[in-house]
């Protein structure tokens, strides 16, 4: 037994909410089993009647059957074991317990005390809106592809997305630093030609470069980026890591996108990992996303309409004073289904479609075609 | 259709090898589709007979049958479409794939022109054992816990711990900077615990902070702990980013362990994600970890020996010049069962042993019993 512990904690806790899939007879001790895995990770037995053991160990809040295997419980944590940092808040709510057979986060709900460190989204829905002169319509976004073409053809595609009037030009996720178009050189033809287009055209496109990149390089390519008059950042939080997302949202001044790349085996088990509306929702949204893309249902991927919902209602739902982020569909989309997914997403949205505009003559005409396709 | 691309590339390629979980009719189209998902995601119908289609799209290299409902396929990607890089070598692997159903990496082989440019572990098995002075035995390691202990009472353990002989004593990864003992103060007053202990004791063992920071704080963090004398780090890639842990293995100078916080969820899915080989094995080691922790069988967690000896089999085996790393099993070990550990593991094993060292009236006589248990 180790000595007793006193703590001046403010009482103020966090809550998250797991399935337990399985038998419901055990799903009591597997909860409070989970409690002591995200805190103190130590026999519980040897704790005394302390504050640790009050305070510190994750308390079940309430613990009820949802489906004939599978059990949800509350519970709670004392915001202190997070030290006020994302990373750590993501250690207590996922860090081990990751490794627990049939163990699902299905929601996370903050306390003001998080929330206040956690700005979000320096954009969201409105701010996009007025920075694009986009008041009311849906974003058209699309991605310069395909990896291996050089930095010339890729800025000539976006120079004619521009003039067809794509609010967001992105980099396909695929480009890094490859020698077929390389960082330095890609960001500061493209974010020209796009400049060059927006003067022809009037529009307010942006060219949004992906900043994957090694750990040391990350800070020089976003300068980088930025010098070169990129009007927005693609991130990959699941390769760099979510905390540089908000580190990005917080300062780099543009609006930032988040890509799933790598994040799908969260969701990819129904029987665990994170809800989609948790992760590519919520955490997302904590991180600093303006936009989280997705794979829309019906596409190259296996997300539900169901799923899909829940990530916008997720981006959109009431979380302290974070503003709402933009969905961004994608995966696959084609120009045929603009009407169908206007219909399912209505206008706060933004539909990516990527390889589908480059079917056709020229691709001013294409993306020309989506922009009406949006505003009719 | 888009221009023909003409591209100078070495030739060289690297594998990767997917179990793809359902019908064998569809296992061919899914795994072309994958070879296109991962390098161009591009409609496959637009791109001419090109070095781009020939050679930039992933290859499959071999289809067969592995199971009833399982078809494995290795597929080969040009090195080149990594750019040299860690994250986006990840990003091939593994990036928009992990958004797909039912698919499993089992293996990834890299070429001779990645290997050279990551150098894996600076230390790895011979390393340490000449840092540790341990030429032929196990190594021992616990974790300096609960969460809510002051500073002073983890120092006072510390201590106890590095007199009884724990080679490795590391920051329970919960621990990030939070009030109950923050991390500048933590990180001094425990180095200087351990570093007195070893004047006492002649051992020399280390203290290993855990620098699970916010992505502007991690270079400070990192450069307190070399400064506070900390003999080591523990890195959380799941939540850092992989590639930090790459970049502290290059720079920091001193052993590095990585923990599997947050990267649960590959793993916890036979049907979808990284095999426990891959990702706690193969990936650790090129992204640089000295040890990596991962749950033993019969602990808390629900690894089968099979697979643990897996993680231990990628951590030794044949990698270009990479030196081998250190299987750390942890979760839920207790001394009773360090002679059926050492049977499992032979010598080239750390064993971590958390809170059974609190079970008895002195730290440092339960961790001289773990020594001894070791030594013999």
């Amino acid at each position: 037994m180790i000595e007793p512990t006193s703590l001046s904690l403010s009482g103020e806790r966090f809550t998250a909410t797991y399935d337990f899939h399985g038998d419901p007879a055990d799903a009591r001790s597997r909860a409070e089993a989970l409690c002591v895995e995200q805190t103190i990770e130590f026999p519980a037995d040897l704790v005394p009647d302390d504050d640790i053991r009050n305070h510190i160990i994750g308390r079940i809040e309430s613990l009820e059957p949802v489906g004939a295997d599978v059990t949800r419980a509350i519970v709670s944590y004392a915001v202190e074991t997070t030290g006020f940092e994302l990373p750590q808040l993501l250690n207590v709510l996922w860090g081990n317990s990751s490794i627990l057979p049939g163990i699902r986060v299905v929601d996370v709900e903050l306390a003001p005390s998080l929330l206040q460190r956690l700005p979000g989204p320096r954009f969201g829905i409105a701010g996009l809106r007025q920075l694009l002169d986009a008041p009311t319509r849906p974003l058209l976004a699309t991605a310069l592809k395909p990896m291996g073409s050089s930095t010339l053809r890729l800025a000539a595609a976006a120079h004619e997305l521009a003039l067809g009037g794509i609010d967001i030009i992105k980099d396909d996720h695929s480009l890094a630093d490859q020698e077929f178009a390389p960082f330095h050189e890609r960001v500061h033809v493209i974010a020209a030609a796009v400049r060059r287009a927006n003067e022809l055209s009037g529009h307010r496109s942006v060219y949004m470069p992906s900043v994957n990149a090694p750990y040391d390089q990350l800070d020089a390519r976003v300068a980088t980026a930025l010098d070169a008059g990129a009007g927005a950042l693609l991130v990959l939080p699941g390769l760099t890591g979510v905390d540089h997302m908000r580190h990005l949202a917080a300062t780099a001044g543009v609006p930032i996108m988040a890509h799933p790349a790598f994040l799908g085996s969260f969701s990819s088990s129904a029987h665990s990992g994170i809800a989609h509306r948790t992760i590519y929702g919520t955490i997302m949204r904590l991180a600093g996303a303006d936009l989280s893309v997705y794979p829309n249902h019906g596409g190259r991927f296996s997300f539900t309409p169901a799923e899909c919902r829940s990530i916008v209602d997720a981006l959109a739902a009431p979380l302290g004073t974070l503003r709402p982020a933009w969905p961004a569909p994608g995966g696959g989309m084609t120009l045929a289904r603009v009407p169908e997914m206007l219909e399912f997403y209505g206008r706060d949205v933004t539909l990516l479609i990527g390889g589908d505009l480059f079917r056709g003559e020229r691709l001013v005409t294409t993306a020309t075609a989506f922009r009406e396709a949006v505003e009719r």
